[in-house]
């Protein structure tokens, strides 16, 4: 646990600078907010125009506090906040917190000022959230810290809830407040010029009280870094983020509020699956799936009972559910008989069991019982409409009593705002999830199962094949001099040769009777490609003829592509003629923000436009390559489809982990584009037909 | 306007038959719950165990009440209801509403008494409600009528809300109360053995006093007649709907619960989209809708403005807008300049306009007015989170008051619960739509653009070919004579040729000399394709050899598939082959609920295994074929890619609306696969190139 993270969270004594009586002022709101939540510590106002504060001794710098000062909050204009932290670094204060705006996010002159903020914390050993932020929360009743101007003040709880935007902490703040969600530590990072979002997450790693951390993103500072901790971190615990700017209308918006670039969102996702990162995209959906993690143990697998007192409500129940992959348990015989026998005949006892609308406390026990005791259940959603003449304290006490003796998670849904209220007062105060709607309950159980299998997920081995590296090192450093970014075709081919990708007989000649000869060589059919850097699309520029059969169809063939390119002396790629199989693309790119992402997807234009590609962040495990192939919409296609037989999926993986590889020992380069790949049956079969590689300009 | 239902929504005097005083029982609660709203009229509690009830008269029977009654509603054990009724039959009634339930739910012997029921109730001229409902609802100043057991009775308002269940009504009307959602009208209409859904949609069409129509469905009555009327009602007033059992486990769910099948979700899907009803898959989203809907103008366009005093919530409001078809308004350099030169310099006045968190009421009238008067913004979304300092009410007056001048639509969203509460309640009671997440007024707002296009769209014209309907009559009574169901390949062909879809030259034949024979007359190359009606799909069975160039590839193709095939005069197919084009599939088949659904879609193994097909509910207009092509996700494919010339989307449509014809003239085909159909680039190579129809036993 990062111990210099204990000055933000774990101070003795806070300093309050630009504290004021101004009711209502940042600086007045957060000496009200330390002093309302019982600061287990000594608070100091600092104010140089004043004397004393809510009756409290009010100093006029940090400097002339007599006592140590272990946070200072600082809520000072902006051109003071440097001379500030200065005095805080003679002080010996451990911690600061700017709540101060002006800086990064306004534009040239506060990025150079944040710089030397950041400078000058870091050179005084000293550990800063913000700028630009709106403070910190420890509930931990030694310390009772709310250093923060927000309204509501959240209760004690499992949940590390970190926001980049001070707006989200605010609404995130409430929110927790309203349906009862306890919070152990919160913070709102601002500008995250020293403290970041992974810094916290590796402080609640090992944070007993943490259960759950909550995240609200609107930009990654160090997506590999995060990659690395998030990876470690969610096999121990969920993470749950909203990362914002998901679109690119969004995405601008986001850099005029930040000044923080985004990646792609592509690569978001990406990253966040691939560390195991409960992605979701709005605040309710958080809160939504919070609420189950923070107090219910993970389901076993993904069969759901539902219980219910009405049916519409559980048939949305369970259209959600089995959207989101869940099913419904099929349910032991003895279950059913218990239920026959014990409940009125009306009912129904199949799942989802329907105790309709005149069922009570008693008629809930009998279901709870039994379908907590079925094999076959491995979560239990239960659902009650408020019908006039039952009490609905009654049926959430019933509830209560048998979740907790219970080892299976228990969500419900209580409706009808008004005769339900009760209800849903007792299930919150046990911390029983209970949602308003249907929907809600479903797509929390169905997070925690996909965490489940987050969980139990094997990391998989980044694997180093034997490949000829110097080579490659030697056509790097050959592009490098000729002042090129763009490897040529023969380049390329000498690269994939070199790290072990199966390419097709093939030689470049530049004359028909040059193509002929080497047609006759390798044998017929051959396939014709122009050797053109310029020419992307090749087909399109009617720079490749296929299937021709002898050597009058080759001449023929070199004649009319020379005359359409209008290049005399057109150098061609004779290549054998692959037959069979299934068009695939590898590939690589470079995300602005994210580094190397991997790319695989079906070929062939049919496919291209459907877009049906999958990515992971480079570097990738056998794991990840092999999820690379399986997860794309038409996998059946590669898998085998209609009794056609299937492609080699072991040959797939190998060629992206050789192309992992091969990224990771060229950093330089920034983009791969092995297209097509053609997959066969076994690797006799199987070759990177075309490829182009370039490096970055850096 | 139906004015039969007038009885059961517009009653000058009530009868409640099973009125009670058992505090909380139905009879009581509904007694209790017409006296609450202050009926318009008088109220009669029939019970013959009692003579008064809340201090009124109680009667021993109908017949009893002195008055003529117009409305009786009837809480009676299930074998009392058809006396009750007969009782109300001699009285005159005109309407019941019948809450008991135990009837068509409850398995067979209800569903016995419930056609009863309803013979006796029509034989009569009543109407009725129910049964197996919870009650009718009309806000009317002139009426007051709340004749449910609902908790929370609804305040005036636009809404005309139907639930095809009792408890999903207690919610709604719930939550309608709570976010000040006014109802109209409502009506839980149970087992809708009388009045349906479409009667509903009727009566509410013509009535000025509603401009929305909500609708929870588990089922539909009659789809057809639903298809009519929601086309025509969509044109003036938006339905929307939520339809659930939208999965197979939710379908099971829903039959359990009502004993009402369930259609297809595809056709379900299909038939809202056609008839112009917007779909939502939860009560939460329909009433983000409906208010937005009953007190907004519809937007002329997607461009949305953004006014907001926090960055974050803007940008995840931008993220929903975009990915739901909204673009932000350009704005207009006018506005810019004057939010410049008003606006203080750390606002940003490109769109999202951020009045950032120090914003009062006058910053955001500043916003307001610029925003409202910009040329290119056709909506807008006001965020707002509330901090400290600022008067939320304050702000939300703001927005009341240049909302009133305007003809856009404005949505608010306030957040934070505690400092927002005095604004949300002032947005509410002047009925300015408020949410609280930034998504659901980007909800709102696309649903309200979509609804613009879905009333501006053109109906399109159901189209008729000239066709040779005689002899596909010839065709079907033979097949219909032979006891068979399904058509031979000739057959199947001599129907398409009949109904004017092209197809390649080809003969069937039996022997290989034949087949040689055929081959010469119509040209090389051919393909031979086995006669067997068992063989669904050939290529997998060895039953088809394309490309063949020759005599002698003919003969040896017709040889090893008669081996393969085992049967030694095999009769085959020899058609010439079609090169070029894309494969399509063209083809139709029954949905046991929705009657005819027509399908289209791309072919090919690649792009059946994406399953990229689309549906409409038969019969179709011009403008439904063209969609039917223009909204698969692969419509690339069909227009032009990547410097391919596109198919002649002309000739696809005429083919869909020939398919429509022929599904109309013939209602006895189940099924039609056109699969492969090659669309070419004009109608001389567009060609249907195998087929199987097959007839309904029935």
């Amino acid at each position: 646990m990062n111990r210099s993270l204990d000055a933000i969270f774990r101070p003795k004594s806070v300093a309050v600078v630009g504290a004021s009586r101004r009711i209502g002022s940042i600086g007045g709101e957060i000496l009200a907010k330390l002093l309302e939540a019982g600061f287990e510590g000594a608070v100091y106002p600092v104010n140089r125009h004043t004397s004393y504060l809510h009756s409290m001794k009010c100093y006029p710098s940090v400097r002339a506090i007599p006592d140590p000062v272990d946070l200072a909050m600082i809520v000072v204009p902006r051109d003071h906040v440097l001379g500030v932290v200065e005095e805080c670094r003679r002080k010996k204060v451990r911690g600061v917190v700017v709540i101060t705006a002006g800086f990064r996010e306004a534009g040239e002159v506060g990025a150079r000022l944040e710089e030397k903020l950041r400078e000058k914390v870091r050179g005084a050993g000293m550990r800063m959230i913000g700028p630009n932020c709106m403070g910190v929360i420890n509930t931990d009743p030694a310390v009772r810290l709310n250093a923060t101007f927000a309204a509501s003040a959240p209760t004690r709880g499992r949940a590390g809830f970190m926001s980049q935007s001070g707006a989200l902490g605010e609404i995130i703040l409430a929110n927790a407040r309203h349906i009862n969600l306890g919070i152990s530590m919160f913070a709102s990072v601002g500008n995250k010029a020293d403290i970041s979002g992974n810094d916290l997450i590796e402080y609640w790693e090992n944070d007993p009280s943490t259960g759950v951390i909550l995240m609200y993103l609107e930009s990654f500072g160090n997506p590999r870094k995060f990659t690395t901790i998030a990876q470690r971190v969610t096999r121990r615990k969920p993470i749950i983020a909203v990362k914002s700017g998901r679109t690119e209308a969004g995405a601008r918006a986001a850099f005029s509020h930040t000044g923080a670039l985004a990646g792609g969102d592509v690569a978001s996702s990406t990253l966040f699956d691939q560390c195991g990162v409960l992605r979701v995209n709005t605040i309710e959906e958080m809160f939504t799936l919070a609420t189950a993690f923070t107090s219910q143990p993970l389901p076993r697998g993904n069969r759901m009972a539902l219980l219910t007192n009405a049916g519409g409500p559980a048939i949305m129940a369970t259209d959600a559910a089995v959207t989101l992959g869940l099913t419904l348990a099929p349910l032991e015989e003895k279950t059913r008989r218990i239920l026959r026998k014990k409940l009125p005949p009306e009912c129904s006892v199949a799942n989802p069991v329907d105790l309709i609308a005149s069922a009570d406390a008693d008629r809930y026990a009998v279901g709870l019982k039994a379908l907590l005791a079925d094999a076959t259940v491995d979560g239990l959603m239960v659902l009650f409409v408020a019908p006039t003449m039952i009490n609905s304290r009654e049926v959430a006490k019933t509830v209560v009593r048998y979740s907790r003796r219970s080892r299976k998670p228990v969500l419900t849904c209580f409706m009808g705002k008004d005769r339900g209220a009760e209800g849903v007062q007792t299930l919150r105060s046990h911390s029983i999830p209970v949602y308003s709607f249907p929907e809600e309950s479903a797509q929390a159980m169905a997070a925690m199962h996909r965490y489940r299998l987050i969980r139990e997920r094997k990391r998989g081995r980044v694997i180093r094949f034997r490949v000829n590296r110097r080579k490659v090192a030697t056509v790097m450093s050959r592009v490098r001099k000729g002042k090129r970014l763009q490897l040529s075709l023969q380049e390329s081919q000498d690269v994939l040769a070199a790290y072990g990708f199966p390419q097709p007989p093939g030689r470049i000649v530049t004359g028909a009777a040059a193509a002929i000869g080497a047609s006759l060589e390798m044998g017929y059919p051959v396939v014709l490609k122009a050797v053109l850097p310029e020419i992307s699309h090749k087909t399109e520029a009617g720079g490749v003829q296929v299937d021709l059969r002898n050597g009058d169809e080759v001449g023929k063939a070199y004649q009319e592509m020379a005359r359409r390119l209008k290049q005399r002396s057109l150098p061609v790629l004779v290549q054998k003629m692959v037959r069979g199989g299934r068009e695939v693309i590898l590939g690589s790119f470079q995300d602005r923000q994210f580094g190397t992402l991997l790319m695989f997807g079906l070929g062939g234009v049919f496919v291209e436009a459907m877009k049906d590609v999958t990515f992971r962040v480079h570097p990738i495990t056998d794991r990840e390559a092999r999820e690379m192939i399986t997860s794309l919409r038409g996998y059946a296609l590669l898998s085998g489809f209609r009794g056609e037989k299937g492609v080699s999926e072991k040959v797939l993986e190998e060629m992206l982990l050789r192309l992992s590889q091969l990224l990771a020992d060229f950093p330089e380069i920034e983009q791969v584009d092995i297209n097509p790949f053609i997959a066969g049956s076994a690797r006799g079969d199987s070759f990177a037909v075309d490829a182009r590689i370039s490096l970055s300009a850096r």
